[in-house]
């Protein structure tokens, strides 16, 4: 359900090849149902896209946008420099210092104009779609009960894990 | 307006003598009266306080939680461990490294544990209000209208600096 | 001997991923005939099991808690939040800064709740291991023999590398 | 001469306080007679109006940008995105990180939309504006000279300093 | 095209080995027709040769230079110490710090001695060869016209591939 | 009682200029009634002094010993290569990076040769006191009995500390 | 000719592993004839060993001493404190922070006590080597002239390397 | 004694601000007696002046180059690229980074053109003195014994600290 009229969420990448490493903030809006659309665009080759999609992202119905960039990472800044919803920047790795310049360069907002980040790698993309689900489920109960089996469910998670080592290491 | 029982946002800091760098938070929600309530706890000297103080934010009626630290800068993810609610954390500067390792302490959270995470010092204390009041503009009509206001005037602000210095340099 | 109602010393982690890299804690801790046991539960999805089992932690007979977790490190530090043993941290390495943030994360702990780090990677986890007999050899004198056994055999083994070297290079 | 229809080099500062430190970009254009303009303007905060500004440069005569901004410093980035006019990045120092912030988010573009950036601080705006002049200088015979001249009274000054210094040890 | 007497920039490298990274810098004067030539010549080894070469440059009819350099990476200074052309340094990447001391040991130059500095890897080395199509264009009407066409290409592009993901995920 | 024949915990300091940043180690000591002894001796200035200070430190009657440096922070490292009783490195900070380079310094230790490591500045030296109580407190029962006692005030203070600041917002 | 009685330089590892990385300081000294030998001791693991080596080193005939570590690499600030021969730290590259944590752990000596450190990894290990034939040059002229000769042909090589580049982009 | 015809250390920095920093270096040669002197040039305003002063350097009877700079701190490099007499860079601290940037422009020196480098403030521009001392003395057998008694002072001095902290704390 990557695009649709009725999407609350979008994921903006400033590069396909981004993807993969995206695609857990996908899966988590997936695992609540909660409808979302992906899009490219560049903050410095597409800026009147950019513009243009941020200033009507409120009007078409999204609630949260999520963008992620790496290196010089401009894309989640100009963005929320074009609209009052609440815009998530997922940094992405570089190799010139494994994503600690991406993250600075979206984390360090002047004022006036938030931007609020997640990890570099490891769970920050899939945090970022969580994030926007926590914020969605404010208003949508059923949301917000999905969300505490989740909780709950990862309590299990790691005690059986817990268990399975237990038991590798008791033999 | 600082604790309130209709408090919608809460501010919580590891340690009070956090509060003057934390101000613009409290100032950002006082201007768009966003009622709040201002806690000094900590992760490490009062872990059950903490627990309990974030099991119960949804069920008290907060809606979003910001909370800020320095150093090994625990107090946002312990708190995002207790609750749904968004977390946003705020790191604080520190001596050994500017607060970098406060922002990192506090933005690279595991997977299915979300925190987002505004600047060090500078504008971040002040956007952390900013994206609570963005989140709960999703569903406050007005408050989304008095956002879209309050960025017109950020474009006057600074066309008044650059006025103001166009007359101080055409001298 | 990995779990066992007589361990000593515990060995905690975030995450069972990590075991590889931590299991040289454990082989250090068996060198020297040490009861251990091995856990996974991670401060941000189980935080009650974590405060349960910290507070548990002494009456249990545990006496020294060896805390292993990556980029936002929370496991020791919380750890240390609900017990007055010797909480000691082993940071897991990241792939944003090398291990370095998780590092930080651990070691950069406030006043009154300490947490004290071993390097990342490289001898940091075997070291733990033996921090924490050095801690239990301080009251128990065939431990402390064993110790000084130990510390004179790294004398023969560097020794020997060295006259590897030499004989390889006289060739 | 901050502002001038016949303005070649614009000096574009995200924010009025960053003026002291980026005079030297503006003196340095002054000792060489070079016209030029300095505007205050945000790539968040009047994104529009950067853009309307860095669209029309080049029809305005313009011919080369420099940029200056600190932390997630995205207006050279904005600016280039909009211009095929040569864009110089000044990235201002920090209280987080000294300006690497800065200078990373300046500097770290992605392919197909140039930045190229100076210093943080010392020697780095006055940098900017010299290396603006070497530019103009290409098609500008005179001003080319006057460069020449400059680079020579460059080794006069240090001799002089080196002399003064051997005169004080001397004694 | 890479030797000629008509050359107007040269790439300069210290280390031939870097020449499948600098490659994209060549790429892009080839993609505008402008006449380049490549040379090795290091700041360390053939210290005669740079002056020389620097000092000739602008007789020779060279406009721009482009100097890359890893580590103590000291060619792109030491070239501009010798001529007053504009001089842009692509920083490369090493194994100690991913090309962060090659980015600082360029762009830190001191005043009055500019060198303007692209990113390390990435769109770096393609970026400097724009740069230097964009300084030439300034007095090259025809080389701005094909500029204003390849920025116009950009947008295509960007949305080429967001078409192709739209497709993708909407199967 | 800074030095006596029964001391049982050791705090060496490579110069003594750091003592100001390090007595709170000491005052930690103190107030759990720990006697210990204050040293400056120097691995580089004093190595045969810091050899045999070292080596006799168990047979004196030492159980732990907190070694502060900075820099090169040798000290600790150097102390732990002749005891095998526990070594805490109290890194102090420094002008270069903070005290990153004492910390890493101390903290990346090889395999065999445990050294653990605290805060830079902060909390830290205070940190390696209260650890050493936490080490001596597993064969002290009345220690431990101080040790909770000293946890259950911690809690008491932040509450205080948070009933003050909501007194003063509540005005 | 790795160890000899008539060895001016040593080369000192801390570990044997590291000997792949260090043999280009070898090779430096063989190429010059300079007589060497190899040594694997470590100052954590055979501490006694090192004081003894670095105490009777002059006295042996030694003239420079090659200290290569990495992490908390102490080896050549041990070795310095017990000689008055040129210590020259050589530091290995980590994962930690690529070998900035041993750079920074060698070179930051305090007063008094110097080591004069190379590059981590690249030319490092080598130009070690050749710093030590420098030194020895200065009273040995038939080695300053092989320095000298050396010297040129450091230009041939790079100046073939640029024909062979030449001649390839030529085709 | 700065500048003399018999020097045989220079002290070359790159500007003469730098000198109240660099002035230890001379103070540790005066203590040993040792003729040097003091040169202020720089490798990008001068740099024919660097050029003609290395290459004749070893003609005029010196015999060890110290070099300061801090930035993009090119000079030792440059200078090394001239001379075969052992150069020691000594990085002067910048606001950027404290003194990182300088000291990784110095010491990551490609193969073949050796610069071996100090600390960073601190000790760093006495210990690049003292180096030189060590250096000459290889050939000098007073300085060499001058040296030794240097070394047992050192003990003598923390000694009288480690006394005084003593008394002081006794009371």
């Amino acid at each position: 359900m990557p695009e649709s009229s009725t999407a609350v969420v979008a994921i903006i990448m400033g590069s396909d090849s981004d993807w993969p490493k995206i695609k857990p903030a996908a899966a988590a809006l997936e695992e609540f149902g909660v409808p979302y659309e992906v899009r490219v665009m560049s903050a410095h080759r597409t800026p009147a896209l950019v513009q243009q999609y941020s200033t009507m992202a409120a009007a078409r119905g999204l609630k949260v946008l999520l963008a992620a960039a790496g290196g010089a990472a401009h894309l989640a800044g100009v963005i929320a420099a074009h609209t009052t919803l609440p815009v998530i920047g997922i940094p992405v790795a570089t190799e010139l210092a494994g994503g600690l310049d991406s993250l600075l360069s979206m984390v360090q907002m002047p004022g006036d104009v938030p931007v609020a980040t997640v990890a570099v790698g490891g769970g920050g993309p899939r945090n970022a779609g969580l994030f926007a689900v926590e914020i969605l489920a404010l208003s949508n109960p059923s949301l917000q009960e999905r969300l505490k089996e989740f909780k709950h469910r990862l309590v299990e998670k790691v005690s059986e894990k817990d268990a399975a080592l237990q038991a590798q290491l008791g033999k």
